[in-house]
């Protein structure tokens, strides 16, 4: 490849045949998950109902690389390799002399990262026996990824959509209706919970939390259901390690090695997929500066306690060590919808309390305000959640223009916007708010964390 | 390239140098285009006042190669080359020992391939000292493309847009404000057509040919702006040849030869753009079945007089020998927005007439079942004007499956359909009809032609 390109784009061939798995390389091990009650860790084997060994395995595993099955490379070649673009004409309107790059997420079936996977989750259950997965979806980016993979390998998917989405944003509903997903608004009356849930008219409108709930009721009482999880678990960050082996593949090629790298961080999934594979280069000495970006209104890993904290607002899956802002802590409605988890992925967690990598939270407008220009320059117009990504490219690249240093930043592009015009309609229109995460919330959080007396030997 | 791969992606340096000029190896020459008033021919000179002098040149020019600016190359080289993309997924379905291969055109910024020609347009006008565009709009396509476009060259952009989907399809208005643009609902008080329109509540919903003539009324009226139109033109079909010259590229690499090509057809432009680079190769004897797809709702070439007739509803632009369904024929309100034009461009015209292309007319229904198999198989969610020319690629691919013939089938996916998701809700619904043109129409439409004396030596 000849470096003065734009678009570099590997061949289908040049697929990575094997995912980085990260865990037995952590700077410190994985914590266990504990069960709220007693304390004591949780055995994988109490999730058996719910997710196949397969992934169970992936989960814990301590193999330092994990081949990728054959199926799943056929389905990864639908839009991978996914091309690494210069961004030339940001550099230009930035006045840099750092090289950007971005891998450029945003071409998948859906729009973003989340089928990376979506496909290995629908193929090791199918494998497994499992004719059907449940979800959960806020504004359907994971639905959609999910609905798509199911279809591939033949698998009923059964989607639980946050109502005030399923009413309001109905063309992701559509997305993955068209790619064969059931879709129900939540809370629904599928569901045990769903039942008991709108009782109280309240809860009409639905919430992620209340969606998860009826997902998981469904996959642990029905036979041959299982249910999938887009981020945060170990193996979803695993599956998405396939965005930073390509990246390394072309930038080695072009004989270069990122001194910056960055991705906006919600559950961590993205943020992993690129990070991941370099973490490696860091730990043995080379100097690069990992940046998780996240919303100011969300600031888990900037703001958040570093403690053992319930997944879900409803508690019903296991207390996991995690950088949390408080499993009841309820971020304000900015247009990231994908970024306004509580908790962090326990890797990631891992990873920033070790300093390996840091945080950036950033302001809403900011991170709108980068999201134009990079539509006016690079052409593509970003996911909100992306956009942070390229909030904070840009300080770096500002940065640069101080010092005059010609460095190479590299960031993910998690996603395209096209299904957020209204969010940019928002901030067109002035109408657009920043919120900041109150400091008094610490406390707050802090209070709100499950009281067990921990055992299993946890620092 | 290896020929078993399934992305097929040129080099940022391998964008083609030239644009193909189709007019100097035309079967027959284009006819000049004629005063309704009294069949005179027209001087190119009567369109200065909205063309600059560079597009006009092009429009008539004889050159069979016309060289691409540097500064035009640099901008295509945001999202060109695009990909070469061998749909193994939908053969698999099909059971087709066909090879199908599609350029997808859906990576461009704005979703479609509409940029290939707005880009040289912003840069021709921009050249020529002009600092703003009009141009009309109806579902936002060619509006989208244009803002950026002219974004790009820091130019005033001033959309038109039908207000009915003004006020109901706001993502793709919203798109054009990011980029930069100014949309306007049409009618609008902005220009004396518009304001007379307005008198009348019914013109209140708008139409395409009236936010164009509220565009040229504009461009023709105000000093240093000038008009663009986003197919139809001799100039627009010939941007839209690096479509074309970027396949035959990667397709000589892998060593295959088309056997058959296929783009959908509106007024021309993407059709031409796959087309044009190849109608050589056929009229020099290689065996190619050219097809140009379009709605059986509005069966332009298939079903259209050949014969001068008004490029426009208003009867603002000079009468042009094309295919025509008569000027006042007002097609149903098919979900395929960018197919319902009543004429098609001369250079398509003429190669019908002289058989080098045919055309195929589809209903509306058989081009959604296309693309639900194709979103299923491929991944891609196309638009529905690209669904036309999948569901001809799906016809030809089965009667390979029948006679056994392993022909090469390209076809060109003219844009996504992230913002057509309620089509598809319409498809999944079951509330799509299918429209068939009546026959008696066409005696309508022959009636409806011009009468004027034709002059000036045309056959």
């Amino acid at each position: 490849m000849k470096s003065d390109g734009r678009i570099f784009q590997l061949a289908t061939e040049d697929i990575p045949k094997k995912w980085t798995n990260i865990i037995p390389n952590l700077p410190e091990p994985l914590a266990p998950m504990l069960n709220p009650a007693d304390g004591t860790p949780v055995p994988l084997e109490a999730m058996q109902s719910i997710f196949p060994d397969s992934l169970l395995e992936q989960e814990v595993s301590q193999k330092p690389e994990i081949d990728i099955p054959e199926d799943i490379l056929e389905a990864y070649s639908l839009y991978r390799p996914t091309p690494l673009i210069r961004a030339k004409f940001l550099e230009r309107a930035l006045g840099t002399p750092a090289k950007i790059f971005f891998k450029h997420e945003g071409v998948s079936p859906t729009g973003s990262h989340k089928p990376n996977t979506a496909i290995p989750q629908a193929y090791y259950n199918k494998q497994a026996g499992i004719t059907r997965l449940t979800t959960e979806t806020g504004a359907g980016q994971w639905g959609s990824a999910l609905s798509f993979a199911g279809g591939r390998f033949g698998m009923d998917i059964r989607v639980f959509m946050v109502r005030a989405s399923y009413d309001q944003k109905p063309a992701r509903r559509i997305m993955m209706q068209t790619y064969g997903g059931d879709v129900q608004p939540s809370p629904s009356k599928n569901t045990e919970v769903g039942r008991r849930l709108l009782e109280d008219p309240d809860n009409y409108p639905g919430s992620l939390g209340m969606a998860i709930s009826e997902a998981v009721e469904l996959a642990a009482a029905e036979e041959g259901t299982n249910y999938a999880l887009g981020s945060v678990l170990n193996h979803v960050l695993m599956h998405q390690t396939v965005i930073g082996n390509e990246t390394k593949q072309v930038l080695d090629s072009l004989g270069l090695q990122p001194d910056v790298i960055i991705g906006c961080h919600g559950g961590g999934s993205n943020f992993g997929g690129i990070a991941i594979p370099y973490i490696l280069d860091k730990m043995n000495g080379r100097d690069i500066d990992i940046i998780a970006s996240e919303p100011l209104a969300c600031p888990t890993l900037s703001k958040g306690l570093y403690a053992f904290d319930y997944g879900d607002a409803g508690k019903y899956i296991p207390l996991t060590r995690m950088y949390t802002l408080g499993h009841d802590f309820v971020p304000p409605t900015v247009h990231a919808g994908g970024l306004r988890y509580h908790g962090a992925a326990p890797i990631v967690s891992i990873l920033t309390h070790a300093g390996v990598v840091r945080s950036e939270a950033l302001k809403q407008i900011e991170t709108f305000e980068a999201a134009m220009l990079f539509a006016k320059t690079e052409g593509i117009i970003p996911a909100p959640e992306s956009a942070h990504a390229i909030a904070s490219t840009i300080r770096a690249a500002k940065a640069c223009t101080e010092t005059g240093q010609e460095k190479v930043i590299l960031f993910n592009l998690s996603g395209h916007g096209h299904f957020d015009m209204s969010s940019y309609q928002a901030y067109l229109s002035g109408e657009l708010e920043d919120y900041e995460y109150p400091e008094a919330a610490v406390k707050k959080a802090e209070a709100a964390l499950p009281q067990v007396k921990i055992e299993a030997g946890i620092k």
